[in-house]
């Protein structure tokens, strides 16, 4: 049923292909509008959530945004807190998909691939006037205290986002762009948590002023021994 | 009034030495309970707050935590905003006692300084299991969306927070234990966002992993040049 979800021309294809009853079929629209509504809801939250918080938008408030019928909420989604942990999970995929082009290129020499995911992500959050920060970073300090499910959740996704950075530093470490003296791992967490704190001060400035000081921070002295004088 | 509402003593003393009449004496004091009920209220909402964030925590739940009157939040603050805005206040207050402590000792050598201002967060931090994070950094994420007055008060905040930051890199520069090329001020700010990105990370992890990692990478290479080979 998943196969059938991703577009209206696999579904024709599909439904023309095996001969379906009439029948069959309506179920099988049917099973790719709700799939369909579903994930509409889903990336409708992601932009919902972020604006507004997790605890102040109600359900309502989601499903207006989504411009889907009141009920299909409840038909896709337990709770507002399963809402929630697919929300956060969809936003986590559209930031792999920077990690990838970035910290995972290896066709960039190292402190390139970092340059280039803290640029892309900067680039994003220009684009929403520094206003809006990481849907991650909210939930973490929103939500977590309220929900252990998603506590849990955000805990593994920040295990899984730290990797690259580590993977892209022993890049560094292996060519000599970064110096040899730091764990990865630890420089790794430190890489990351320091920018959503970044994002947390960027978000109350209105202003990429904490993200500039972290680039230049960073790459300067973290990352790379000072030139001796 | 003012300095009447501090003591109970103070009150006693200022009536019996002016002869107040009964009627008088009634007012100051009936003015003093209600200045006590906000200063209850503030306290004790620094606590709600923290724990359950600024929009999941309504009135009620303020006012049952204070253990004061319902009546009595509406006596002293016209909105949930007016509340929450002297609630960072008096938050900040508490931070501004460690800083005095910490940062502007000039009695112990600057790079001390910076250690004791992380180390005694960390261990207010450890009292509450590492569950709790930072209530501006809370507030940061989840409040600056939806009140332009909490908004412009915690950046007013983070400026002041920075400052004294500053001005023990600018003694660590002085006495040549802190490195010479860096921006004071930017740099300060980078540490004090990087620290609310540690604060953050903990509250996910409930663990003490990410400052421990932040003090390590700070004090080993933001500050300090490391040591030539």
């Amino acid at each position: 049923m998943k196969t059938f979800a991703t577009t209206t021309n696999g579904i024709e294809r599909g439904s023309a292909a095996a001969g379906l009853t009439a029948n069959t079929y309506e179920r099988i629209v049917s099973g790719m509008a709700r799939a369909s509504l579903k994930d509409q809801l889903i990336e409708s939250g992601v932009e919902t959530l972020h604006r507004g918080g997790y605890h102040h938008v109600g359900v309502r408030a989601i499903v207006a945004d989504a411009k889907v019928p009141q009920g299909s909420f409840t038909n896709h989604f337990a709770s507002k807190e399963a809402f929630g942990l697919e929300v956060v999970s969809r936003y986590f995929e559209s930031i792999l998909e920077v990690v990838d082009r970035t910290l995972l290129d290896e066709s960039r020499p190292p402190l390139d691939r970092l340059r280039a995911y803290f640029g892309t992500i900067s680039g994003l959050l220009a684009e929403r006037d520094w206003r809006h920060g990481c849907l991650i970073g909210n939930m973490s300090l929103e939500a977590t205290e309220q929900s252990e499910a998603i506590r849990e959740r955000l805990d593994a996704i920040f295990a899984e986002w730290t990797a690259p950075f580590a993977v892209a530093i022993r890049a560094g470490q292996a060519s000599g762009d970064i110096r040899a003296d730091l764990d990865p791992d630890e420089t790794a967490e430190f890489l990351l948590a320091a920018w959503q704190g970044a994002m947390l001060r960027m978000k109350v400035e209105r202003a990429p002023r904490a993200l500039e000081a972290f680039t230049r921070l960073v790459f300067t002295t973290v990352l790379v021994a000072p030139a001796e004088s």
